[in-house]
């Protein structure tokens, strides 16, 4: 229980420090199953290796890679990110005080659907054949509403996430934007509900500042401490 | 195979960059086979929700907690790392040119063993009943071994990993360690294979500059990127 409540306070505080409010959601029932075998997102696997002469394994489930983009509005010096609901975090959430309710409908009184709502830079899955700077490009129009040409998407790092289960490939990006290439609204594509959000910079400092606490992912964390290193004006770096 | 290519090419151009060597490994044979239903690690799931009227599904699974610290001998100016195999990495890196290989044995002449071996900062799973600074503690001592209080762990960034499938629970932490806590050679512990790495920090800085590569995760980069901006001496800062 005290997990738990270590849990839901780190996301009301991370909400409270960086300034905005989360929103009434729109999700009305929530409820857990059992993984089904042709999952289109999730290959569960075990790998088994000989080191040292002992025989060893480690469950792993192969995902899709990925691209993010720190977007950043140079000439109204906004950050742009995005807010959706993620199902695993909201499971995470909600299964670190109830380890026992991996299945069943969810206590939306307990745990309203805004706790598995993370703030995040845009991004998406590689499930193109195109390049990264591409897909990254087509991220950046359907999340955000920006229309960007490929050259402006400058690489920043590659890596891999979640080394201990799952190891997709990720690579970060960094975009400037303008006002004059803002097309539509975004909010991602098909069903897909994302809301854009525009952020000072202070407010966007406020997030990295040390202590802080996200229910997002460290590549928010990371692009920003890049940002501000390398891309924020002097005076607020 | 261009994006196989890819992956190798980001392993060994990190490994060079930063100026260490990837030893020869110990592992003889890696495999792959199906998940057992009763994984320790792992256990997968599907969250159904309605947003908007609309049923939706997102295929996750749940892990484990975890911590990770960076670790700084300030009197010598050494970060301190540790390298290990990640199966999961080594997965994903063999399954982005060869994605029907799933299961049989792996290639080691194309795939060595070493492309799975990982650059990290210290630390490990939330598998206790202790609290997060204890866990980090233990960490620091089972993997780099210093012994050191529980009081000189600072806490950095609570985050989530792995949003779009797991969300586990992370907490990253800064503790300064001197020469005269440093009671064992680390490693790890059981059947744990952890080789502990010390850098300079140019050598450090040289991991996080813009377009870098590494075949750890955010975690890593996050946590040299915070170091640099808050306790690195200023003329390398």
């Amino acid at each position: 229980m005290l997990r738990l409540l270590g849990s839901l306070g780190r996301s009301c505080c991370s909400s409270a420090k960086s300034g905005f409010k989360i929103q009434p959601s729109c999700i009305s029932k929530i409820w857990f199953g059992p993984m089904p075998k042709d999952s289109n997102w999730i290959k569960p696997g075990r790998l088994h290796y000989i080191e040292n002469d002992v025989e060893k394994q480690v469950d792993i489930i192969k995902t899709i890679d990925g691209v993010v983009v720190i977007l950043y509005n140079k000439a109204r010096e906004k950050l742009i990110f995005v807010r959706q609901f993620r199902g695993a975090v909201y499971q995470g959430i909600h299964s670190a005080g109830s380890p026992d309710m991996s299945k069943g409908e969810a206590d939306l009184e307990q745990f309203p659907p805004e706790v598995g709502v993370t703030l995040e830079l845009c991004g998406g899955a590689v499930d193109k054949d195109k390049s990264l700077a591409e897909i990254a490009k087509e991220e950046v129009l359907e999340e955000c509403g920006y229309e960007v040409p490929t050259e402006s998407l400058q690489h920043v790092y590659d890596y891999r996430s979640g080394i201990g289960t799952s190891s997709s490939a990720m690579s970060l990006f960094y975009c400037e934007v303008c006002d004059a290439q803002k097309v539509s609204a975004g909010g991602g594509i098909g069903e897909e509900r994302i809301q854009v959000l525009e952020m000072s910079l202070e407010e966007s400092r406020q997030l990295v500042q040390t202590g802080a606490t996200t229910n997002g992912g460290p590549s928010c964390l990371l692009g920003l401490l890049w940002f501000f290193q390398h891309k924020a004006p002097k005076v607020l770096a």
